[in-house]
């Protein structure tokens, strides 16, 4: 299967991405696999027998969101430098959302940008982060603070690959999908209540939904300046529990669970959703052990760190809240006062 | 007068250069000038005499090219974070090619992007750097070896900012002024063989002429995957010279200077220019007390740093080689022998 996305703006950007259809990639040039030893561990001998180069390199950065900083940035760069790279050399990315993030970002400065690959490897970066060149790395302000919209040649999605998930790395991708249900596709979402995503022919289509979704949505805009930033839903939320949580507790996607739960209860608050979808949203989280609870000892804290997020414009607080299942409403005017009560709702929650 | 900026391939990058226009910024949103302390100590009072914004900064960095790095960006965005700016905040590059690729490179890479205008005040970056979207730092292996492709909102080239220039820093942006004669434009070349730019009529003229020509280049690719390579005539030797005497002995337009002197001699060789012509454009940059000669002590040594220069690609080097006065030629197919021959002409120079 094979999805196109196309840039209004900036057609010479378009690219495809493959849905189990890779094939040998010849290139003539030097090459760099960035990848984890995780993933290395078990998938690389797998990529390498599809790859063929002038001359290719793997460089490996250690596993996890915290690694996702400049130091890992710097010796990717390091790296490159050393093996002598030029303008014509090629990046691929090779896991999950950290390193789809940092190689792409690293591709993006690397002598003002050379292609790079995105061959994600994890459920979540495979339906979200591979596809629409959010590059970036973390510091000690908060999540992609330091980045670039940069994107990549093409994308690659193997789901064979998924075949290793662990089970809350697999839940961590469900919660993008149902994001993308709840916003933007009601007949998506309540097809993904009727079906099981542990089958792989549902899986395969559930992606190849989500990532054609996500592909009209970027093409549309690419730089977030309207609705890309519909993608952010349960977003706002989610980088206040990581930050939090020290980046540690939850995995991304279950972070975004949880924040879709919060800014469902924000959505009830205001007229926007009945109770009844928010729970039909939160019965499919939870039919994929999905966390939907947080206990907020300090609301007025809570809020506060929003602020601190980029979404933040002018101090005002974006929420991207569904109205109804399958549309959605971007509010940056919302009183203080009525999302610290929300938030209040969440001081018992274990 | 204004020339306005067009890109083909991306229209919603378009933008105008602003000379000596410039009327009363106002902005409804955090602002940092990026400056130096020489630029500060001269001018900043009558930039802020001109700029009216909600809240606004001043970011101080060092002045000199050996500033012009990971350490200095870094400052920039500590600040940025610190005080709070979002992705509706502006930037303003006020000072010479270092301020102007730095804060440009900053302004692309904080939160994946913001606002950045460029207020140049020196010939050189008037003419040239501040035109056309290259930003970048240098590191150990090179220079501009890590940054972005990314375009400011407008260009205000002041004239009266020149006043207090010195004059190796006049003669410095006067090299890229021939150089874009030399390589685009014989009547312009016969029209500075004949004026003074000491006058500032004339400057003015010339500044519009060199601004008008790279923006139509710039324009045409902005990426540098044909013609704009033609913009760098001269600078495959300068970068070597510059990386030789540590970036201190020259400033980048006199090694620019040197540079174009080598490729003509070049040029020469293979017979794309006359001993005549050669001679004509080394005239005019010795009427500018512009270097012309370097002793190149080691050629072969030499040789093997331009494949450091990110224009290499595949370790071949390229060339770009005036055709006549007027034209050029992009070479990348040169036998090294021919180079370092011709390099070996220069083992003399003092």
């Amino acid at each position: 299967m094979q999805t196109n996305i196309g840039f209004e703006n900036q057609k010479s950007q378009d690219y495809t991405i493959y849905i189990d259809e890779m094939q040998k990639l010849k290139f003539d040039c030097n090459v760099a696999i960035i990848t984890n030893p995780k993933v290395a561990g078990l998938h690389l001998n797998t990529l390498l027998s599809k790859i063929e180069a002038k001359a290719l390199y793997v460089i490996t950065v250690p596993d996890g969101e915290e690694y996702k900083n400049q130091k890992s940035l710097d010796m990717i760069l390091e790296s490159l430098f050393n093996h002598r790279f030029d303008r014509s050399s090629v990046l691929i990315a090779f896991g999950g959302g950290v390193i789809g993030d940092m190689t792409g970002f690293a591709a993006s400065i690397f002598q003002r940008g050379i292609d790079f690959i995105q061959i994600p490897t994890t459920l979540l970066s495979q339906v979200d982060a591979s596809v629409g060149g959010k590059t970036g790395i973390n510091n000690s302000y908060g999540k992609n603070l330091i980045g670039a919209f940069y994107q990549p040649k093409a994308v690659y999605i193997e789901t064979k690959f998924l075949q290793t998930l662990e089970k809350r790395e697999f839940g961590a991708g469900v919660a993008e999908i149902v994001k993308m249900a709840v916003t933007f596709d009601q007949d998506f979402f309540e097809w993904l209540s009727s079906h099981d995503l542990h089958k792989s022919e549902d899986l395969a289509l559930a992606i190849q939904k989500s990532v054609q979704t996500k592909a009209k949505v970027v093409g549309q805009d690419e730089k977030e300046k309207g609705i890309r930033a519909v993608l952010n839903y349960g977003h706002t939320f989610a980088h206040v529990i990581e930050n939090m949580t020290d980046y540690s507790r939850f995995l991304h996607g279950e972070a975004v669970a949880i924040g879709m739960v919060m800014a469902n209860t924000l959505a009830v608050r205001l007229g926007l959703l009945s109770e009844d979808e928010a729970n039909k949203i939160k019965d499919l989280l939870q039919k994929y052990d999905l966390p939907t609870s947080f206990c907020i000892k300090d609301p007025k804290a809570f809020y506060d760190t929003f602020s601190l997020d980029k979404k933040t414009k002018n101090a005002k607080i974006t929420f991207i809240l569904p109205k109804g299942i399958g549309g959605f409403e971007i509010k940056n005017d919302i009183d203080s006062k009525i999302v610290i009560d929300v938030l209040e709702e969440f001081r018992d929650d274990v």
